[in-house]
């Protein structure tokens, strides 16, 4: 006893009375070492989340036809090219600035004095304040590549550029703040551990506004309004994209604890990793019974309609809830598409019923399978109703979806709308039929490709003999 | 000495009296920066071997037809979320759980009470158990994906599933345990740093039995026995696909001493490293004396080998031994390649002679080459022949090996044959000349070009004039 | 102030007195922990850099012909393999190890006695070597990777074998000695933080000289002089490559600093991903001005010179003054490339544009734009033009690209000049017709769609109807 009490009566000593710059000698302090491997474990996550472009890279050009490739895959590094400048110039400071329960309003340029106390709201982390920006805008330029996949084939160039900078600044950040800037939805306790409202409802529900106001793609419905299927021309891309997306998923969900100590990002990876295998089996088995084989692009939507769904629940959810979320978003994400598309809805990469549908489904989810003790242990919300929380959180979490769901929905029928009627969103006729890598950029993707196919074309036009590929 | 007498005395006093959680102000604990170094280093690892199934699927749909290429990619997916979720329940624990020289018996769902002390063989390094897992499970995905590379092309895909579950539940784990979870061959001493034996000897010798049961593919024999060369679809997928293993690797090799602290996953990259180089630039010559031009197939897959048989040895040898085992590997897989082609083995992706025959190799190589220092390092086995050790080491290798291939051999012969007599393990002829794309999944995996194609066989039918693609 | 130095005593007591190893029991110490940080950190921008492998060869094979695609790709591998071996062997030890002003001479083959203190240059970090090792490796074969650019679809395959090596041995590690190893130029104090000079400059210039013995293709210039356009096969590839490229620049530029401590690696990931977007945005709006279409190569080119430009100023310079780096460099890089074309230098992947200009550019820029409290921190020259440093820093700059660029513009010259008469550099004509997939290695890289393509190129020629594509 008294043995401890002079140890504890030394180290207090110490701690009061021993300059930390001391110990230089001796390498970093702890608090110095405890800073540098959370930051590099969210170095990481933002590599794994910056991949995540080249997955979408992927996933659209797949998705697409050939005579669009060139472009869905270059409008890609368009789009992060302005989420990047403009992320940093405004986007941050509004997103997770200190401000009101509406919008940050510090922090913009990330220059300057007085940065360090520009962002209360990721104060609780010791990376490094650059480190959480890039965190933070791999995240933004995400949910702006969903937007604009709701825009394929058919969108003009310009209206990317366009859209995408607005989103920036008056979408994305607004949402962020609201759920994870210290908004209102913030304060009200809304579960949303790595975005599945924030990011991918934010995204999808952009897209569905891009492609109700765009119109379906020519070819996609007959005069009947019954849906025909048009294939995308890459299978090995949407599969490589899927793997990117899913090993880009290990940055998004543990990354967002900002930590890499202790047993928690593993936990999360866990859970992320289960639920996007239970994903791409439920949704393979779902596509099987309704189609009678077993549907790859089905497959692949199943996997990322999973992590979709458990980006929010992630970590507060036990591993058998993981599973069941996974397999419920690909089941359901399945027959959204699908209906959606009946519905008269055309929307190319499968944007609204992955990332939106699902999105919905993983924010809801949370209020169903939290646990008290994970609640606790991230410290936001409480208990789902399966353990004993009753529907208080699934209240917050509806409140949260319905709020994120009207407001992008209305600013982006207030930008898009306003820009249709000014500049026209959708490329002529002719443009479209001859594609948008010629019309948009005047080089085909995939030059010699193009040229077999072309001439096939032509040549059965004046043989009439087999009908053109749509 | 007093001074240094009284430190130590101070020092001790304060390991004994001090609670490590008053420090808590000042950060984590060096033991909490240990641990949290070493996991975030070894998730670092398990996303670089997630990464090589992106590798599997370029490799594997680069190297087949494009009539199969969808299929063959997207059973990537399928067969790692058969893995995810088989390992995750049930093998981890018959893998790396406590129980007997045989099988582990504990840990399954790696869920509830008592997971910490449930996986004593993975007890000597303080990173997570999750993360511990994720890197386990990692591996056992890579060798499913072996086992299934020798399907290519002709298999059905609910013989994936099917085989593909039992694998991860009777084959790998048992494998996993005997030498990396306390079974007999860790007991005897068995060197194999990250699975020569454990992870490609098991997926290649699976991969000869799917082989041998379902016989070469149409047209790859002529009635006199000779071979024809069906090239694959696509070279820069196939070397884009080996940069990424190669690449994934330095996950696999470096991270299997799951630790991030000192110069030794340095010095186990760099072996890795060379020992690739050496196999790309050993099998290109020797296929440039054999064919007279220098084969990229053949370089992409003495890198492979490469990187196969060193994956055994890499902790246990010198530099320059690590090159010469990359060397040898590189023209030992070739050589065996083109005499197993001859021999009427059709294995599309080359998945038993690099992965099997330079998997042997690499077990082996480590009871020639193995250092005493290093072997003591590890803390495995001893000196290999060319060290003084004698033929002890090179014994318990071999034994290993024979151990290994003979049990993997015959649990796959009796699933496979079981299998082949109750549900058949190949497609039709006929739906194996349409492709495995239409036939498994009812779209092509290149809708567009696959329509030029069969639009010029159809024509050069009719016209006679060229013969078709094969 | 008395239990001040109390505490101070105590304190210098117990680092004086107390062995490190007493302290085992609590995890390794602050420095080994510091290291392990400081090494992971390092590891994962290797691989990040490795991965930049990947990039070039979908950068370099997109760009290409389909007849070519094959051997363009496999020839990254086979550079690969030449690069490990070589800076291995003598490479390092000439660059890093310790010499002279000119040269180094120590720590051949990275093994044996003394290597620890054969590296001076490298002895302010704490990573371990082997991992420092692999870092300029991955450096090394960036700069290989881009002199190999300039010989794209007409180099003999032997020619890359031998000059490669050449250069491993005798250009490279020169420069890298000059700027980084404690040559001349580090003396003056050149401030080359990662290598716009050293690795993109070096490779650019060889493959100057490349392009220049070797002759446009065929096809390439008109008999007036006007130069076509040989469009490359596959812009999803291109794009897919230059966001791999872009990702990979967060281990070139942030690794270069050898720490994961600090806010500085944030700082320069800062610098450089704003860059990147800047030269994105810029490189599309001149090629619109000057196309009348927003240009997919011309802005994935702004990427790449913006990253190059930066490369060696991000750690000297502030955030807007990157965003202009990177749009001057995405605008010169495209009015050097348009230009180099018109004045009958065929560089297929704007090696010399894009690595050469941008990286002159990004040279000299940080004589204009780099801080004092920058250059202070980074312990290297001093501050530019424009922050009060005068014409000083600008001066060493230029002096440092003048003395690269003549250096391996000679040492290229007499290397490949001695080739050309000695085997000739370039294959055949009728070779170059049928592509370099067949001449060099006897298959094409896609067989499938070669045949497509012959047999249309085949029939076209029969009727006279539609000419081949070039």
């Amino acid at each position: 006893m008294m043995k401890r009490m002079l140890g504890i009566a030394l180290g207090m000593l110490a701690l009061l009375a021993f300059p930390l710059s001391a110990f230089a000698d001796d390498g970093a302090t702890n608090l110095e070492l405890q800073a540098g491997i959370n930051s590099v474990f969210v170095f990481l996550a933002v590599m794994l989340v910056f991949f995540m472009q080249a997955g979408f890279v992927l996933l659209e050009a797949g998705t697409v036809r050939m005579k669009n490739a060139g472009h869905v895959a270059g409008k890609t590094v368009l789009t992060l090219g302005i989420s990047v400048i403009v992320f940093w110039a405004v986007g941050f400071g509004l997103g997770f600035g200190n401000g009101n329960g509406i919008i940050g309003q510090t922090g913009f340029f990330l220059s300057g004095e007085g940065m360090a106390s520009s962002f209360d709201s990721l104060a609780f982390s010791d990376v490094s304040l650059t480190v959480k920006f890039l965190f933070q805008l791999s995240f933004a330029a995400i949910s702006l590549a969903i937007a604009s996949g709701g825009m394929a084939e058919r969108a003009k160039l310009s209206v990317y550029i366009i859209f995408g900078t607005l989103f920036m600044i008056v979408i994305y950040p607004v949402v962020a703040h609201w759920v994870w800037g210290g908004g209102w939805l913030a304060q009200l306790g809304m579960q949303d551990y790595a975005g599945s409202t924030v990011v991918h409802l934010t995204g999808a529900t952009a897209a569905l506004v891009a492609t109700f106001l765009l119109k379906p793609r020519l070819g996609k419905y007959n005069k009947d309004g019954k849906p025909n299927v048009i294939p995308g021309h890459n299978q090995v891309y949407t599969v490589l994209g899927v793997v990117i997306l899913w090993i880009g998923w290990f940055g998004f969900n543990p990354g967002s604890g900002l930590s890499g100590l202790g047993d928690f990002f593993g936990y999360v990876s866990l859970t992320t990793n289960i639920a996007a295998a239970g994903g791409a089996l439920a949704a393979l088995a779902i596509s099987w019974m309704v189609f009678g084989k077993g549907d790859i692009p089905s497959m692949l939507n199943g996997v990322l309609a999973a992590l979709v769904a458990i980006t929010g629940s992630c970590a507060f959810v036990e591993p058998w809830a993981a599973v069941i979320i996974g397999a419920v978003a690909g089941i359901v994400a399945f027959l959204a598409g699908q209906w959606l598309e009946r519905a008269g809805l055309d929307d190319p990469i499968y944007a609204v019923s992955v990332h939106g549908i699902a999105g919905i489904w993983g924010a809801l989810s949370t209020g169903l399978f939290a646990t008290a003790e994970l609640a606790e242990k991230t410290g936001v919300g409480q208990a789902g109703l399966f353990y004993g929380g009753g529907v208080h959180q699934l209240g917050i979490q509806a409140l949260g979806v319905v709020g994120t769901f009207v407001f992008v929905l209305v600013v982006s029928f207030i930008i898009l709308g306003i820009m249709k009627v000014i500049m026209g969103l959708r490329v002529t006729e002719e443009e479209e039929m001859m594609g948008l890598d010629i019309s948009e950029h005047g080089t085909y993707g995939y030059p010699e490709q193009m040229k077999l196919i072309t001439d096939a074309e032509a040549l059965s036009r004046t043989h009439k003999s087999t009908p053109p590929v749509n």
